[in-house]
């Protein structure tokens, strides 16, 4: 082909590319199979938890509360040795404790920063809603008392087959009424990842249902805020991301379990579509592999919607909440100083 | 098999997933071949914007500044067909001038807000640095002074074969140089998509560079900020996203035509490696399946690194910059508010 003809047919390809007949619109996107490198622009920890296979099990799925029970058993087993040693670095103190019937962990660092001496964060632990039982749910809520210098009261909320919905949702509304005979709501946040993050969206919205005062904060970690399977990379990262693998995954079962026949596209359960009118600054954190990132940034653009104070941070690469799994990693100091930070600036003092 | 023995089986399946031990770790991540659907997250226009097919001709890779000319008219003749019906349903009013020898056009709304008086924006449009000349490209700078109420000065910057690195950056340069002689820097904003999002990054390093007053405000849409082929997205939404495809494609071909042997890590080219102490506050917009998501949300952590207000949308379902396609649907209001507020926020009056 000589210069001309080549010039005419690149100039045909692109001026055709701008006219798409509806009749040319389909049904699905054919993507064919690939395989991922692990990308060199994150942290070599980051990159050792993408590196990381599948999760061996994710397509495991239990039916009962029963059948979850010595899952959840074991799996907090496992984490719960690795608790003392985060404890020590993170310079925290933790106590057994019960709030109005709750079972809870207070956790306090060796030092509240001055700022944060009248503030108290709330934290609902993640895990489907049937996973991390007892001391397996302080991760999260002692890197947040660690990195950022607040007291945090970890919610140990009952699980299948101790109960089922909306028993988390109510064990957490238990401790915030608790707290709000002595703190000002706007004094406390909340935080939360995955069933977490989703139970802290619910908290707000539970607590305009019942005229409790809004809280201060809200961080809510790559969000369950749609189990009924809507959103666009619960199919773009199926199997892409290593922690929940897929819709139809071990999470997935569990949120079943756990909502008992209810259904599933109640706020309770699914908050992004609830009514976020007059809602607590949020921020929101996810990663480009994560199969809830549309769960996630469709919140985000609700909220802002709603004319909402809501701060979106996505970190490169990360899976499903990988930025609690090591605290020596950048991306997770990075998380917790964003969301020290956003706390910092919107709680009362 | 019994209940009991399938929760031991289910047990250990998940006390497994947590001990992972290094040589386990993965060179890449093989991902089956998949279709994915046209999500139901979105609006009827988003939704159509995702159901149409991979673009036309992106792998079709002009070499030379020669080459591109004829394929950038062929797509500017179809693009401009569009700018009177969109010029009209904005409101706004197009004058073709030049500023210090820079080709312009000066977009003027029927209406500027009254905190806008003393406000100006810069635009610089998208376009792999190769394409979009003359009226092609209006479309964004025309949406945001529709949409914001802002007077937009458009830039019709030099690409090649006319010229090459730095042309495209110098121009716009000079036509900041020249509205900092009557207007205060804190009053001007820059706004740009893709290779926009890049040199709007850019213009903000070349100010320090040069020494020059810091812009009140950045909108950077999908940036090309990394235009060496790093960035885990690169992967993920390859042939996901309709419209750039590939890595390897069109507007990569592009963008080394406009280098010209330029060291395409050098962050005049890809100001994600930049150094952004003391940089404008900056707003970035992207969507799940965008090419340059992973651009995008970098651009955003390296800012916030370095301690500036860095406010990141991502939008659901999202090709690379699909919220400039269709100036009815939901998505693209959506952006254009988040984007004017920005301005809104922080410009000076």
């Amino acid at each position: 082909m000589n210069t001309q003809s080549r010039i005419l047919r690149l100039a045909s390809a692109v001026a055709a590319c701008v006219l798409v007949s509806p009749s040319a619109f389909a049904q699905g996107l054919d993507v064919p199979a690939r395989t991922l490198p692990v990308p060199q622009s994150v942290s070599p920890q980051e990159q050792k938890l993408i590196a990381a296979p599948l999760r061996p099990g994710w397509n495991v799925l239990p039916k009962t509360g029963e059948e979850w029970k010595p899952v959840a058993d074991a799996g907090a087993e496992a984490i719960i040795k690795g608790v003392p040693g985060l404890i020590e670095r993170m310079n925290v103190k933790v106590e057994k404790s019960t709030i109005d019937g709750v079972r809870v962990f207070i956790v306090t660092p060796a030092t509240i920063a001055p700022a944060n001496q009248n503030r108290v964060l709330i934290h609902m632990h993640g895990g489907c809603y049937v996973l991390n039982p007892r001391e397996a749910a302080l991760p999260e809520a002692v890197m947040m008392a660690g990195f950022g210098g607040f007291k945090v009261i970890a919610v140990d909320y009952r699980m299948p087959p101790e109960a089922y919905f909306p028993a988390a949702l109510d064990d957490g509304m238990t401790v915030y009424k608790s707290v709000l005979k002595t703190t000002n709501a706007k004094n406390i946040g909340i935080i939360g990842t995955s069933a977490g993050g989703a139970l802290v969206l619910e908290m707000g919205l539970r607590a305009k249902q019942l005229g409790l005062p809004m809280l201060g904060a809200i961080a809510a970690g790559t969000p369950m805020s749609d189990v009924t399977k809507v959103g666009d990379t619960f199919y773009t990262n199926e199997l892409v991301d290593n922690v929940l693998v897929s819709r139809d995954g071990f999470c997935d079962a569990g949120t079943v379990v756990y909502a008992a026949g209810h259904d599933l596209k109640d706020p309770l359960l699914s908050p992004v579509y609830g009514d976020f009118t007059g809602f607590a600054p949020t921020i929101l954190t996810s990663g480009t592999r994560d199969l809830l990132l549309s769960n996630t940034v469709r919140v985000h653009r609700k909220l802002r919607d709603a004319g909402i104070e809501a701060f979106l941070q996505v970190f490169e690469g990360m899976s499903h909440a990988h930025y609690l799994r090591d605290d020596t990693s950048p991306e997770t100091k990075a998380a917790f100083a964003e969301i020290s930070g956003f706390f910092g600036k919107h709680l009362g003092q």
